[in-house]
């Protein structure tokens, strides 16, 4: 446990870039950032078209308590690149629409059979497993129409944006979020394995934070040599969400991760704490932040921000 | 009946524009470019990563004997504002990606609950609910995923993708066909109005359509004055497509259309024959047929290949 407790400069294995953070909130900075997500979502909904039980089964998911990791994720990489935030919100927040759909479609009876998502009833509970189905298609091909989006004002050139959609349609799809859930699906009551239980979390969880992280790079046209640096880091950080998760849904308390605890031990799902048992789990998330943070050797402090994140994603409690 | 067995010229409204087509044979036409679409998606299939199961499964409802018709009319809508069909096959095949994703989700037993498709059991018949829930999921992201692609020997303009990729979007998602489909299964087991068929219809099955003309349009860098007549041809032959359908629906025999005859009737869908009567809605089909052709007037014999096509989409048996 001694790694909880550390620095972000003693979790870097890159002597050269230790640092220190005396001034840095990250509770602060993840609210104020929250805030601009939101904000953004208000607009957007402003706006939406559609059945009125569409958009509020859209709106139900949307608001139902997410932390905006991943748009926050691209948002700091962006900052880290030298980009404008603000410009890249719309598009970093596409990363919570897709988020969003894929922890609907997760919950329905066919899948986990969830009947609870952060304290509150899942979107099938609510509104039926047809508009539950569909509620998630929209808010999947929604995001594709905002990463499209080149309004007047759009500062973005379409080449970028045009990468930044292969990116993340890579990261969600066959090739990665589609492809960890379907083998997650498959690996129920059968024996954990390492090679399986990776490939599950890199692909259900990492690919899409990875592409987080990445879509910060490509939009703020970060240097080559970032790029490598954020990848690894965006793969580290993704897999440890996965292990403090399961650790969380076995240990958590109820009001703290809002969802049934021990749900995934319900169904047998193939996670790490099953694998390796709890403590060990525990010290292979630490391992996994470390060389996250490793990995960022090539940033100054411009990235502090994202060694700040990464030890906040371990010390999580929901 | 008479329009039934007209030669296009006689439905086209405009007579500035009238026409004859006496060595176009539609069906070769139609045959060829499915040749076209089918070959590309084999070469496609073949570069697939993810789980056999999925890419198994996405194929099965891929290679169901779906007709092809909406890349087909991007195709021939490109051809009539002068662009290279070649160039844009593997854009236009995305809409046939999202065409499948549609039908497998509304076979769901929580939608439509259908065995059948085309004839043959349909996807969660076959591989389970779970797999074909993500496996729609797999099929929309992966269009975006191809639309993006500027791979080295693309020609297309990054600004021309981005639009094709807002066009398609907006007509997938919950300003199109999502919301046809929400309207849809809300409008199960109430009295049928003219109204709500429009808005399902148009949104549910025309807006794809619409968008299917309007890509060729987009990517083949169409003068601005083909752009409401393709809109036009495309809003009427796509409602038409419908009402075709459901007559079919009806009188079809279930070895012409692959699934079980009356199933709209079953659960009490709204439908135009519904409504109307199969006779009257066999009239409105025609009008808008007669209508689409007749919006194509600013096209001269360039636009032959869309005018047969709203024929053979009336007259077609399954």
């Amino acid at each position: 446990m001694i790694l909880v407790q550390s620095h972000p400069a003693q979790l870097n294995g890159n002597k050269k870039t230790a640092f220190f953070l005396p001034h840095m909130d990250i509770k602060k900075y993840l609210n104020e950032k929250k805030e601009v997500v939101d904000s953004f979502f208000h607009l957007y909904f402003k706006d939406l078209q559609g059945p009125p039980i569409l958009r509020e089964a859209m709106a139900y998911s949307l608001f139902a308590g997410g932390k905006r990791m991943r748009p926050i994720l691209a948002i700091a990489s962006c900052e880290a690149c030298g980009g404008d935030p603000e410009e890249i919100v719309p598009y970093a927040s596409t990363l919570e629409l897709i988020h969003t759909y894929s922890l609907i479609h997760d919950d329905l009876p066919s899948m986990d059979n969830d009947d609870l998502r952060r304290g509150k009833p899942t979107n099938h509970r609510v509104y039926g497993e047809a508009i539950s189905i569909l509620t998630g298609d929209a808010l999947l091909t929604e995001a594709f129409r905002i990463l499209a989006n080149t309004a007047p004002g759009c500062k973005m050139d379409a080449a970028s944006l045009l990468q930044a959609i292969q990116l993340i349609a890579d990261a969600s799809g066959c090739n990665g979020m589609v492809a960890g859930q379907v083998q997650d699906i498959l690996s129920e009551n059968i024996p954990a394995d390492r090679e399986t239980l990776d490939f599950i979390h890199m692909h259900k969880t990492a690919a899409l934070i990875r592409a987080s992280v990445k879509l910060g790079f490509i939009l703020s046209g970060g240097d080559d040599d970032k790029d490598a640096a954020l990848t690894s880091y965006g793969n580290n950080i993704g897999l440890a969400f996965q292990v403090t998760d399961d650790i969380l849904d076995i240990k958590g308390e109820t009001e703290h991760l809002g969802k049934k605890v021990g749900s995934d031990e319900k169904i047998n799902k193939m996670t790490f704490p099953r694998l390796y048992g709890i403590e060990k789990s525990r010290e292979i998330a630490e391992q996994l932040v470390s060389d996250a943070v490793a990995s960022l050797g090539v940033f100054s402090t411009e990235a502090d921000t994202l060694r700040e994140i990464a030890m906040y994603l371990l010390n999580r409690r929901n």
